[in-house]
């Protein structure tokens, strides 16, 4: 929650509508050992919207890993070219080893199969944002459920504020068990839906997400699935007037274009509130602003 | 004429020679969905003149768009990043596509055969300041007039200004019907020729394109045009002795080493006018000055 | 010795504990024909931390180089768009080249077989840091003495501080004789091992370099070789207590992660060490100090 408060606090410089000099003279690396041009391009600006300056890599190519550098050396060399890291990795635990290495604070910027704390933090401030509030909401989890992190992340968190859960995905592709009964123990309460359109009716906020062509061994099965799980305006039609649509993008055909232009789509604010809650992160654990 | 008029005021800056803070605390995300080293370094020249910031990529590879993200989706969550896009990309009409979706000003940086009106402001640039003046000129395009958009940029350009033009160029890469129509139509007096050195003679600027191998199916023919088509000191003896050598550069061997050092070679001043006219561009659109 | 000094000076602003702003409004060009991590990030932080910003390339793909320009051309045109250049560039006299055609300096970053000039000054750096005195020492260079550039340069450089050096490598990759020869030239005491145990007794600068798989045709001799010219803790038993332990990075095997948590363990500091060598360069170079 301090986190969001001062992620807040941020937003007029977030938007270029003040300077900041928090983090002025402060160098930021910025490790993508996987390209990820939105989480890149977010984190970056964050960093230059507190006035700090950006050095680092979009991708693996060139690096020392590829002369066999753990990535442990890699991290205790980089360090000491700057103030803070942020880093993507394909791995699992990754951002957590560097973390244990490096004397500087380590930002995870999704590691693999593992979780992605600052799109769960950005989506919470979205829903805190646009809702007035986090845990009185019901939330709608949407689309591939079972292999999409964003997602698992944000259950767990939305289950700390005891929000009402819908977990809608088709079978194959729901909620792991794990991610559940963690959820539960939480005290968040929980249903399961596979129909989108009967699920929708009293839910506060929908969070899309992709369903990837490559779950499904059948193409035919795929495209049956990807044309059920689509929000469309007539879709939106039975939800109520005030229900909000997020999608950690990006998007495919999940979302129709035509909802774009309606005041439920969420997302591309979404996609700004990444600037505020990295400019938080980064002036927090960098010891600027406590 | 106002855009090159403020150019002119950004010299001392774009030098290095004055510290200018008129973009300080702005972001610029470049986006280069075609690699340019050029065009996409003059850029970050221009903005970090300005006391600006850039983000951005170099190259395609490892965006969103190869996960089947839309480049309406793309600039709508990059636009929340920054200030400003600069934007290079192969398909034609994608810049003018960007500009519609952004809310943020967008500047073309070249979109596949389309136009590339930067690069034409600073040929404009560039023949003021080494002419005085744009429309008092006998202005020779040499080379492939066919397919080079910069030339025909330029040409439509330079008739608004009444220039005189010469198109020397071999038969099949002679200018485009519809470019020397829209010329004439706006009061350019347009001539033709196959014959470099003949026409040399009273031509104040001679702006010269390269002319690429892949649009000959025979390579002797290639090398034969490839021959006459060059630059060297001998054929500046022919030519008037205030007269300018310019081309958009690269160049590989369409002017001869031995001009680099003939006060006739303009063409790295050229390049250097990119930055002043792109810091005028960025500084207008972004409403920093007026 | 000055550059060494002023580096010196530079150490609070290289760990960001102090700000500097003597490159302010400055820009260098960062150009990277041949990818590496490490020097290009240390450069990028060296030309952060003091205020100035950075352009560039960090790989050859999508240069007008690939237009078939000439890296005279790509020079005399990037150097209208900054203060100074550095480059790494994999052809031998690139870097001598490019300062010829450009009128802004040109720090070299490496140039293929061809010296690395900032990391023999960081070596230089780090051992009068870690040892009160650059000459005074008995330095051996250990590994791959025969095809690694970064020895080289290094045992150039302290031959001119008449340093005690040893050589210590397998025989088919111990130090070239014209390198021996002009070492010894300019007073430098020479000796020449193969075992690494029984030479490292009196040694206060171990200096160890990566022995490369391909350079040996047989890959059970290359297992061999890697397996004796590994330094351990076992290994530093036998060395002097208050000796060093130096390495270019990156390491594979030839330095035992247990190493790392001895004070002997100099490395991460010596990579630390090229953000206030550069730091001294760029300014002297730019003429910000003198």
């Amino acid at each position: 929650m301090h986190i969001l408060s001062v992620a807040d606090d941020m937003v007029p410089a977030a938007r270029g509508d003040e300077a900041s000099t928090l983090m002025a003279g402060k160098i930021m690396a910025s490790l993508f050992f996987e390209p990820s041009t939105r989480t890149r391009l977010s984190f970056a600006a964050a960093m230059n919207r507190l006035g700090g300056r950006v050095i680092g890599f979009a991708r693996p190519g060139g690096t020392s890993l590829q002369k066999g550098e753990t990535l442990a050396d890699t991290i205790r060399t980089v360090e000491s070219y700057c103030d803070l890291i942020a880093m993507r990795h394909p791995q699992e635990g990754s951002a957590r080893m560097a973390a244990e290495f490096a004397e500087v604070p380590v930002i995870n910027g999704g590691d693999g199969a593992g979780h992605h704390p600052t799109q769960c933090l950005l989506d919470l401030f979205t829903i805190q944002k646009e809702r007035g509030d986090i845990g009185d909401n019901k939330v709608a989890l949407i689309g591939d459920l079972k292999y999409g992190r964003t997602v698992h992340s944000l259950a767990y968190a939305l289950a700390l504020f005891k929000a009402d859960l819908t977990f809608i995905a088709p079978e194959q592709l729901q909620m792991p068990h794990e991610v559940v009964e963690e959820c539960q123990e939480h005290g968040a309460s929980i249903s399961f839906e596979t129909d989108l359109d009967a699920a929708i009716e009293d839910v506060d906020v929908m969070y899309v997400t992709r369903i990837q062509k490559e779950r499904f061994p059948d193409p035919e099965e795929y495209k049956k699935v990807a044309g059920i799980y689509t929000i469309d305006t007539d879709l939106l039609r039975h939800a109520k007037s005030e229900a909000i649509v997020m999608h950690p993008l990006p998007r495919v055909y999940e979302i129709s274009a035509e909802v774009d232009d309606t005041s439920a789509a969420a997302y591309f604010r979404q996609a700004f509130n990444g600037v505020p809650v990295r400019m938080a992160l980064i002036s927090l654990v960098a010891g600027v602003i406590s």
